[in-house]
């Protein structure tokens, strides 16, 4: 998928969602348990009750490889019911690898071939020939980590260098150069806010994927000001708040209504900046 | 296992050699293919041909992930064969895991409860946050990647603070805050000797786990000089270089021939260090 494809996508769905499937066997309701497999069972209602309101999910894969053979049947599955049924969804597997160029050669295989994912999030921290494999094939993704959502980005993200700039500024201007903007995102998360004009400047054409709204406490209207670009340029994920707003029978139609919420509150903001036509 | 058992191995041994067992199917002996199972046949080979001559194995999961459920049971086979035959051995899952909290914990249950690791590798990228769930366990320890032994090392792991200081500095300087030296290593490459004495200002008593002997050409008696502490300190993995010494139905002699000569150069370096009396 291209990027003006993605673009083209939230047009039509009115929507930036990317829906976080970090599906947690002890988190999901009980009476799912007797299933043969609880987590697809659990993915595939999820998925029937969102996909008209998201353009992306994004299993994180921790979730799945903790189950041994059974999470990664799960995972296999869900893969492949979303390429059946909804074939426009753009599907990334978080896995957030890096390693040497031949392990990451493997890592690339697994995610975009074993599996057919559109795109895979990698840590930066080994430098290019880490990051390179993941983007061979040019309808793929990387998705570079630069500044994370959680409480530890400060303790190496934002160190600064003699000129004042922070590492994930460097990561930014580096890793551009290694892909187009038509494989490479780059990982912002919804806390930091403040930092997304200081992204902007280094990456205003590329797609951020933005972990942290919700249970994190992102604030979505703040960072579609400062992060939106002329073609949208967001992708914003929800895990939590969307898979477990109900831990009964009505799971799916209690995450369909947080997922709702939010493809409302983004069709007013694709609105406001005239990427779509006022209803 | 505490930092001081190791070491009282690594005497016994007269050999602080880790064999990274990233074995590729695209490489082990086409004889094996037959097997059910072949990288575990291959694994079996492996280690009963070398467990005398090193004191830890580390299977490098992305070439298991890649097999899907092939891969994960040979990989959970070889860690049980490992447990039941050689005890003392240290078990490392090299899978330079990083995410939040509450996945990074995930990451940490699947490596240490659901197959026995002694120790994961971790990447710092994401703070403190997504190393400290592989620390609640005070038998198990973390990996840090602090100097990663491949080129991209030099992208951001070099990037300089204002006073100078390498990122990879204030890795080793945070990360040692947040367990103890029986609980936390660090990985330096093997190609980066030149960096061994700075690493050891900052952390002159921890393990340091360091890749790159070998195929990637570092030199064993630059590193062991530069990196030895008071308890060796040093665990030096070799991978393709013992695996696939032979393509051919002796490939588990010809490992043993590369790993026992490490060895031996190894046994040298001990005794030239007085960690062990000379025969």
């Amino acid at each position: 998928m291209t990027a003006n494809q993605l673009f083209e996508h939230i047009k039509q769905k009115k929507s930036f969602l990317c829906v976080g499937l970090d599906s947690d066997i002890e988190k999901i309701p009980s009476h799912l348990l007797s299933a043969e497999n609880p987590i697809f069972e659990f993915n595939k209602a999820i998925i029937d009750a969102t996909a008209d309101l998201c353009v992306a999910y994004k299993p994180n894969i921790a979730f799945y490889e903790r189950l041994g053979v059974k999470g990664w049947e799960a995972l296999a599955q869900t893969v492949i019911y979303l390429r059946n049924r909804y074939p426009t969804q753009f599907l990334i597997a978080d896995a957030k690898r890096g390693d040497i160029g031949n392990t990451a050669q493997m890592y690339a295989k697994t995610f975009f071939h074993q599996y057919d994912f559109d795109a895979v999030t990698v840590a930066p921290y080994m430098g290019e020939d880490s990051v390179a494999p993941f983007l061979s094939d040019v309808q793929k993704w990387a998705i570079v980590l630069a500044l994370t959502s959680n409480p530890g980005s400060k303790d190496f993200q934002m160190i600064r260098d003699a000129s004042g700039h922070f590492l994930f500024e460097h990561v930014l201007e580096r890793a551009k150069q290694w892909g187009t903007t038509d494989q490479m995102m780059f990982v912002v998360g919804a806390t930091q806010a403040e930092f997304f004009s200081v992204v902007r400047q280094h990456v205003p054409s590329h797609f951020l994927l933005v972990p942290g709204v919700g249970a994190q406490g992102g604030d979505l209207r703040r960072i579609a000001e400062a992060g939106f670009n002329e073609q949208c340029g967001l992708l914003v994920n929800s895990s939590r708040q969307i898979l477990y707003a109900s831990s009964h029978h009505d799971f799916s139609q209690a995450a369909r209504r947080e997922a709702q919420q939010i493809q409302l509150e983004m069709e007013q903001l694709l609105e406001e900046h005239h990427f779509i036509e006022k209803r």
